[in-house]
């Protein structure tokens, strides 16, 4: 039995709950965790918001752990192994996102806590290939963030060919925003965080940050007309984006990252004028998480988190849902 | 004096005028007209619709004709070069956009139609660099199109890195639609058309694409979900985008290069979701002109016109406006 922790029902605080897995498949692992993140995403799938939520619903995709037990057809981990999983544990393997190295865009990938359990547990069960393994000079206390919002954030660099020559800035500073300033700075861009509070603003130069704007000053955004290659909106608000818009360059590009609801209600014009782009990505495939782990040891990037028991996770969560935490929480089991 | 048809108010029919164009600049070229074809934006700036209309104006940005004078350091350019002259008539040569060939997003470039007078005259006046020589190839009579038509559509494939293995679609099989297909066909795309009527489906299916789509067929639209790399949209209506944006494979595009007026109300998650993007472009620079009137001369890619005389210029543009040309209108001096 894995010993977990649940919403039993809709918007339901967790509460202790056992599973049986059943027999480890042929090409999965078997995790035992060490801590597991907590994301936004986990939220909202414990409200069911995103109407795709079953119930005992065992939140947790940002695993850090060592592997526990190996199916009889892997063999690219073994027993010890320190490993990571994230929003994926598992692919198809054969669509054309899978073939051509897109696993994250597979559309019919297993997600780890989509009508499956997921690391607010003992154990979780995963595909291997679905699971990255953390090189020893990366901490598991702190890992556990970048296997999502991490990855969410570093993968559009990648995607984009985003060049260390290019002007990029970042709206919401939070969970995915701290890390997403570091992995910036440590690229060679010009970091701009949009943001709206003094205090917010010390906090960004100092996570990699060369500036901030204040995206509640008008004339500061106009100055700023004309200046942005890139922008990464990791928000889930709405906000007033024909402003955001004015700030690309040309062939600038609004990247979203973080799920906003509400209908994007774009200016057709602001797109074509100055050949912009608007977009957006989900996490990242398993080899860009590979190199985003190296990437961030080479330059120490690092998540900043809270930690908690996991015995404590509604209090983690209470706090996360109040925009009390700076900037990740991560449990231990 | 330069003899012209212009609107002498807002929303008129055009009469004669004649205007004193002043003295050529030294790094201007003076174009006699031959042909100037009459593009949709030529009848929103006679409307004003986009609010950035003088009066009198003189329409006409789709030129074909020779050079009969150049300013006098114009080096590239001699009296009696086949020309043409496209939206835009000049530059600033010096901002970061002209510096990188992308003349066209110069935000300070000077448009043919604003606030000077355009093609629809015996004579023009344009900057040189601005001006594009005619392969001796290319029918005078027919290539005004492709300078404001057609490389609005055929920009994007550049700009986008469009490779032969590609599905595109075209929504909108009118003036700009018509060449799309034909440069989509001979780019080696497998080419659909949007269409919803049958005489249209024939058409298109003649001028290059592969097969069509109804696209107020809702099972044909499921049908197509997830395929193609890339959708370019010629229209200026509002359309169910949503509808649209399932169509697009993973890391596909949906492009705009009609001027749709009512916002886009963009689901972000069907962006998110399969790493989507959505964009605009206007028109194309220069190098991108040439290399389109090559290409369009080596695959035998022809705007179809209809010829009027420029006395029967209100004729041809109330045609226009019904939808009653297929598929370019072209004026004769």
């Amino acid at each position: 039995m894995i010993k977990a922790y649940a919403a039993m029902e809709e918007k339901q605080v967790l509460q202790s709950f056992e599973y049986d897995p059943g027999a480890l498949g042929d090409y999965q692992a078997e995790i035992e965790v060490a801590y597991c993140g907590i994301c936004h995403s986990d939220i909202s799938m414990i409200d069911n918001e995103w109407g795709m939520s079953t119930y005992p619903l065992v939140p947790g995709h940002e695993v850090a752990g060592t592997v526990s037990k190996v199916g009889r057809n892997v063999t690219s981990l073994k027993i010890g192994d320190r490993v990571g999983l994230g929003w994926h544990s598992g692919y198809c393997n054969h669509c054309a996102a899978c073939n051509t190295g897109d696993h994250n865009l597979c559309a019919t990938a297993e997600q780890t806590i989509v009508g499956r359990h997921g690391g607010f547990a003992n154990k979780v069960y995963a595909d291997a290939n679905s699971i990255v393994k953390i090189p020893d000079a990366m901490d598991l206390e702190i890992v556990g963030p970048l296997f999502c919002g991490g990855v969410t954030v570093f993968n559009p660099l990648l995607q984009f060919d985003v060049r260390p020559t290019d002007k990029v800035a970042v709206i919401g500073i939070g969970g995915l925003g701290h890390l997403a300033l570091q992995f910036l700075n440590a690229w060679g861009c010009e970091v701009t965080a949009f943001t709206t509070s003094e205090a917010k603003r010390k906090e960004a130069l100092g996570l990699g940050a060369h500036q901030t704007l204040n995206s509640r000053d008008p004339a500061a955004l106009e100055a700023a007309a004309g200046r942005f290659d890139l922008i990464i909106s990791t928000v889930n608000v709405k906000l007033d984006w024909h402003l955001y818009l004015s700030t690309l360059a040309a062939k600038g590009r609004l990247h979203f990252v973080g799920a906003t609801l509400e209908p994007l209600d774009l200016n057709v014009f602001d797109l074509i004028m100055q050949q912009r782009s608007v977009s957006g990505s989900p996490v990242g495939d398993p080899s860009t998480i590979a190199k985003m782990l190296n990437f961030a040891i080479l330059h120490d990037i690092k998540p900043v988190v809270e930690v908690f028991d996991m015995a404590d996770a509604n209090t983690a969560i209470a706090r996360l849902k109040a925009g009390d935490i700076h900037y990740r929480a991560v449990l231990r089991v």
